[in-house]
């Protein structure tokens, strides 16, 4: 799979109005995220909101292995059109990744069937991201567990649909824990959802965080298996009993 | 769980208007599957499309443990807004059990997040529905598998989330095979797919099929743990740490 | 499921050698688990390592819906042939419930099939038992989580195969996580464990935990689908196409 | 992952006895699956159960990054040191791919911990694999099902724990259905169990089946986290309150 196609989506709503966020993400987060997989030599383009579709034309996603989601204040101004045709496309096999507060976005909600909410907390507290299945290929090149010394607290109960295969669970200081990696399966597409990236903390600056998201463009880019017809099948009994 | 509290829902059209259901079936589908569960000690009423609110007011769900839903022709006739309310009460933790087509009624394809469709065959031919978890309460008291003469077919690939637990898979004379017994989780809801059931055949005067619908009602029902509560929650760290 | 028959196994060799424990446990530790099962209405015995066979001869364990399991010190002591024979009826529908250290016995090992390593730490640190699966019968009865302000710790990597479902997981005041409450189906057979129940501490006196032993020994002893034949089939090739 | 390195191991014992069994792999089915995965650019070498330790040295396994597994007659002349060799190197990281009768195996028995008995018929009829996880890499490149004109037949109930991933259910003509392509994570190892390749027939020859085997042998392969450490962990508080 080399030559992997990602478009990088972020609403990037709070680094125009946020001084805050923007020291640090003064090019946006989806600038962090872009140039991080650039320099791991894949395509990589770069979409948001507040671009027409959302950046996401029928000639942009048809061109996109992998879609990553960013998105927080504004899930509600994101078009039903353009979440039906991200959807459409990763019943297809386009791959999504989905992180933090991206939890509550449309696309996420639909594939997930339930409300995908949580507990939550700005204390800056501590995080411990500890891999509990070593097997996988999102954990490549990790360590037993990803420590970031600040960021928003998220907590169970996390309202999703038990994960096909949970990768990461994270510790927070303040005593909650939270299935932080977590991959579903749909149609032809794979989904990744991981939950770190605070907008005002660097957490798309840490190697490890970026590393996460560079194993999961990967394993969700993986080429799946057949074409899918559905509808009416003729009737194969002669074929059978021959 | 005695007193368990049933609402067979039925979308009873084919019944109004096909010589041949009606033969099968006079008083309705919905009157066949609950008089069985009558006699199993349920407490059971039906409610079906073209009643007001399709039956589903705020007040039969509130005291609805368990609805089934059986739906072909008129999937679109549903109203949204019922959808949303069986919706919610599902992932409150009412459990939902959905029969045959009624794979493409909107409650299941929201609850799902995938399109839901599969492949289909009217030609009489046979079915086995082989038990595949044998420690399943829904199995409990079948044989190795269920045959039925003469049912519509269903085939793969059908787009569904990987279940959480697969209970049954169906052969089919034709060629094909299928995931016919489905657990899945979703909130504090439990959901079971159940495939037979075309309305031109008499599978739901079948007892063993009656029987599985039996168990999975009393499966889904089953109560389940805490009341959830999301959203913000305080620092705890001085408790932590005490 | 009235009339579940549960057999409550302990090494109980702590108890007759450690005077801390035997402060908590005057009568040994499954004392407390038995007379407080009794107290729900089961029917309970008790056995122990040092009586013949363990206390799990042929007759016992025919008449054992579900067998609870603690060891600790001499995982290496219990015979082989009862270990093959504890299998066999865990293959044959026997509910198993293992408890805290038993991750390292010889029953949970050869079902599992995988080392059941972890990390651990004496550290007297507060526990905080966090539901993530609300639907399931184990948590009912439960707030969000279940707080043990002093247990061992165990952490992650935990190497059992994924749970096929997972219903807590465990936070701990030093920075680790655990799995701490794992579902899994092995034949007609299933198997529930379950973390805390360090022997210095009081665990098997607090009745949230005392709960989930109950809700487990529910769970693992339902009644599960049919008999199982292998071997041989005959050509059933006339029956299909006649 | 270019330079896989594949140990392709045979029982080869029907192929010194059986001249049926000859005329389709005159060298071996071992050879049959070798040479097609030297082709497609893998590092392959072959072991036989009658070579000095099976051909399963310490050395070879070091240098095994998968091994795939063919057994039926003489499972039990396995030496169990090996198969614990084999064991350790699985939830090391070393992928395993079993085949057919190798359901038999110690070593798969042993990763699995249940009897993984099935039912089975040598009728020489028609199979259809068909695909259920379309969007998995292990059925890249294949259509909708595959079809074997003569095989033995395998029945459920197979007796092993639910996949994590389910990938095929094989469809027989005589009416039974077999979960026939299963993965497992143990460790940091995945294993896969594909079902197709009874000796008397040329399953191995088939481009499609060795399509499978070759997309298995690369999904096994991947690299996964972390190095796992058990046991004894030093106090972290002060590390976390600090």
């Amino acid at each position: 799979m080399n030559g992997i196609r990602v478009t990088v989506w972020n609403e990037a709503r709070h680094e125009k109005t946020n001084s805050d966020v923007q020291k640090v993400y003064p090019s946006g987060m989806h600038h962090a995220i872009s140039e991080y997989l650039k320099a791991q030599g894949l395509a990589v383009r770069t979409a948001t909101l507040d671009e027409p579709e959302h950046g996401l034309t029928e000639a942009v996603l048809r061109q996109t292995d992998v879609l990553t989601w960013w998105g927080h204040l504004a899930h509600d101004e994101v078009d039903d059109r353009i979440v039906d045709r991200v959807h459409q496309r990763v019943l297809e096999g386009m791959g999504l990744v989905v992180l933090h507060s991206g939890h509550f976005s449309k696309i996420f909600k639909r594939l997930m069937g339930t409300s995908c909410d949580l507990k939550w907390r700005e204390a800056g507290e501590r995080e411990r991201i500890w891999v509990v299945d070593p097997s996988h290929p999102i954990a490549e090149g990790l360590g037993e567990y990803i420590e970031i010394p600040h960021e928003e607290m998220y907590g169970e109960h996390f309202d999703i649909p038990a994960p096909d295969t949970l990768v990461f669970v994270s510790w927070f200081q303040g005593g909650e824990i939270f299935r932080s990696g977590c991959c579903y399966q749909r149609g032809r597409g794979k989904i990744f959802y991981f939950r770190p990236g605070h907008e005002t903390y660097p957490t798309y600056h840490n190697p490890e965080v970026l590393r996460v998201i560079h194993n999961a463009v990967r394993w969700t880019a993986q080429p799946g298996g057949p074409e899918l017809r559905y509808g009416h099948r003729p009737n194969m009994l002669e074929n059978i009993n021959r």
